[in-house]
């Protein structure tokens, strides 16, 4: 007489959470349903199979459907949820290629139903030729049109991480790509003494830049395909393929249909254990909204870090465990060819607007040791609140081996530590790996200057 | 009517000491003596300089005596302090090249004079052609030797950090390298599992290991020069040269015939503002002890970073700031070619010495996630203590973009963090930089699932 798990959607939320509650209940029921026609894959993967650094399709799944059947999940693929009855306890499923339909009973419910990308809501926009990448449907309807040899002309709508890298992947297969974006540089949730140097990397691809713009039209040929991309400023860029890299919202549609209440952020709201305000009801990963642990708000943040984490908390819950999922500190990492960058806590932006004072420091150093071979240049951007020191934000940008420095001030910030305690770090230190001050401790250094300096 | 400071040695402490105290007390007559030919260099660039990746020996220093002047600093190169009088407040010295002598008074000395290598105390060991690598002047001696062209067999005495660092420049010298270490592993401080790997990659440069065997004797020609290594093990190796590679202890024999009182490590005792027990009287770098922090007891790590860090915050409490060292956790970091491998907190030994119980797990995992190109190898081990959960110790070896990743764990360390809460950090994730999974979440997993199955 085992309960029934029934989990919406089998990326890397659903998949997690479906995996942990089986592995810990040996007679709880799984049902995992997928519209799609994968398993557990890399959706931040998609670019990088799209520019062909990854060649294989099936490297992006980490769990096929048979891996999980075998471990004793029921799934049921390319089958959509059409409602959830909160009352009755069961969903609606429709079968996307037979057409069957049914209804599945639950005693635990998981809503992972992920995300989908944002389209302004300008005309033209859902044009044929203008894809999302999102789903590895998504990612292979993209790649086919990009295989079919008819495009060379390629508009990225937002220069956003994923943006850019699609825009990196369509100039690796050597189309011409343009990226339009609202912010005056790329990825704008870096600051702009940042996103400068991702700008530089951008042109240094020969990919177009077209800043400080918005999109307010796609225009469609007689066919009825997208043609061009029409600007805010006048702008008609010609484009073979429309592609979105302007992020995504949680795809919430279903929950709100069934009562499942949202937060202020447009994420479900869920507690610590990822349980929504339904009985019975969890929800993991892209969909859900989370606390930022700065800010003290509830954010949507679509990461498959967070949505693997979550699943795993979700999962263990339902199992029978205690987990949970403590919070984001808006951590992220990218790279444009060898120029990487990466961020974690607040950007001066986010800082104002979560009501704290404080002053930044900057510095440029390098990787290694300056007289080391392969010294790279690296620019270190710490955010401290005013009096206290603390560090709300970290930014760095530079070449090889630089970006993933961030963890260490993630680790930093999610502690709570001021400059001042950071300063004093044991962190390591020999001349192919950094300068005998790390640039992280000389940015730290420069932030106390910058506190002790302003003790209003 | 200036405040007179005088500082004993002008490496990265001394050097460190002097600079911050002048910038803060413009006022503060400053003497630096320095015994050797260069001031602030990095000694840790030295066996890179011998080995010609770093081709320019000006290149170590970052601070010329020159500089130093221009700064303000008096500094009396070649000159070596030969007493400490505390009661009178003042130095002896004695010029080196000159042969001239002298007195210089004090408010407040900075002993800051470094450490020596260790010289096993067997028969030959002081003989021509052994030669420790400490300070600049010792590199400037080794590289003579290797550039005369009558070296090609090099024997190093003691696999350590500086030891294989010498070994792998010989190497790339061309020539024929034996490594003789006690270990079982090279590089003691790291525990087996870690070090085979290191093993391996030194094995790989076609360096012989010599392991689990001690030096008893270094024989000399006739000529008085070292010409064979003999081992406890009855081996006897050929050496035209002799390095030794087992570490250093600090040089503290000014301080105990001046009555400085030592620690029970043998480092000269400093309070947390970098205070002697004898007023007026400061010390920092390799030949002061330090708390360190997991194990609470005192400990004498040679490192520039600390040396730097110490003599910082000795000079800003001698120019009327506040600043303390609040001690160290054993991070340390090293590379043998393409090989990284680093540490921090406590090895599995030193936790058992310390008192710890504790739980272990050991991951092998990958750089970037496992589709991506450049993907390389990495192993996290983890040293949780049993019951709490709270790491005690960490170490990573892999390939390229390995090794720094050391640093976010060393921060969890420095926070007391157990690995429940490490397992929820927001680490930076994206596929060219980390799996989903990133290698240090999915240790963390591993230890928390040791830690509450050894739950007694």
């Amino acid at each position: 007489m085992g309960k029934r798990l029934v989990v919406i959607g089998g990326d890397a939320a659903g998949g997690s959470a479906a995996s942990q509650a089986k592995k810990r209940t040996r007679d709880l029921d799984v049902v995992m349903f997928e519209r799609g026609r994968a398993t557990s894959y890399s959706a931040c993967g998609i670019p990088y199979w799209i520019g062909g650094a990854v060649t294989d399709e099936a490297a992006l799944v980490a769990r096929t459907p048979e891996q999980h059947r075998a471990a004793g999940i029921d799934v049921r693929m390319r089958t959509e949820v059409t409602a959830i009855d909160t009352a009755r306890q069961e969903v609606h499923w429709r079968d996307l290629d037979g057409g069957g339909e049914g209804t599945e009973p639950y005693d635990d419910l998981v809503y992972a139903t992920g995300s989908v990308p944002m389209r302004p809501p300008v005309p033209g926009m859902d044009a044929a030729g203008v894809y999302g990448v999102q789903v590895l449907d998504d990612g292979v309807a993209l790649r086919k049109e990009l295989d079919s040899g008819r495009v060379q002309r390629v508009v990225v709508v937002g220069g956003g991480y994923i943006g850019l890298e699609i825009a990196e992947a369509c100039r690796v297969r050597g189309l011409d790509v343009t990226v339009v974006d609202l912010s005056a540089t790329p990825v704008g949730t870096f600051d702009p003494d940042i996103g400068e140097f991702l700008a530089d990397a951008v042109r240094g691809e020969s990919i177009q830049l077209v800043l400080s713009d918005g999109v307010v039209a796609v225009e469609t040929g007689a066919d009825g395909r997208a043609c061009a991309v029409v600007t805010a400023s006048g702008r008609e860029l010609p484009a073979d393929l429309v592609v979105l890299g302007l992020g995504v919202r949680p795809n919430v549609r279903l929950a709100v249909e069934a009562g499942i209440p949202l937060g202020t952020s447009g994420g479900i709201a869920v507690d610590a254990r990822m349980r929504t305000q339904v009985p019975g009801v969890w929800a993991a990963g892209d969909c859900v909204e989370s606390l930022h642990r700065l800010s003290g708000q509830r954010v949507v943040v679509a990461l498959g870090t967070h949505a693997n984490k979550q699943g795993r908390v979700a999962g263990i819950n339902i199992g029978g465990g205690y987990a949970t999922f403590p919070g984001v500190i808006g951590t992220a990492i990218t790279k444009i060819c060898d120029t990487e960058a990466a961020r974690t806590g607040l950007a001066e932006a986010e800082a104002e607007g979560a009501g704290y004072s404080f002053v930044t420091a900057v510095v440029d150093s390098t990787t290694r040791a300056g007289y080391f071979p392969g010294a790279q240049p690296i620019r270190v951007k710490m955010i401290a609140e005013r009096r206290s020191g603390r560090l709300l934000g970290a930014q760095l940008v530079g070449r090889k081996g630089s970006a993933k420095r961030i963890d260490a001030l993630a680790v930093c910030i999610w502690n709570e530590m001021t400059v001042d305690d950071i300063l004093s770090l044991d962190l390591s230190y020999a001349p192919p790996f950094a300068p005998v001050w790390d640039p992280v401790l000389i940015a730290a250094r420069k932030a106390l200057e910058a506190v002790e300096a302003d003790p209003r």
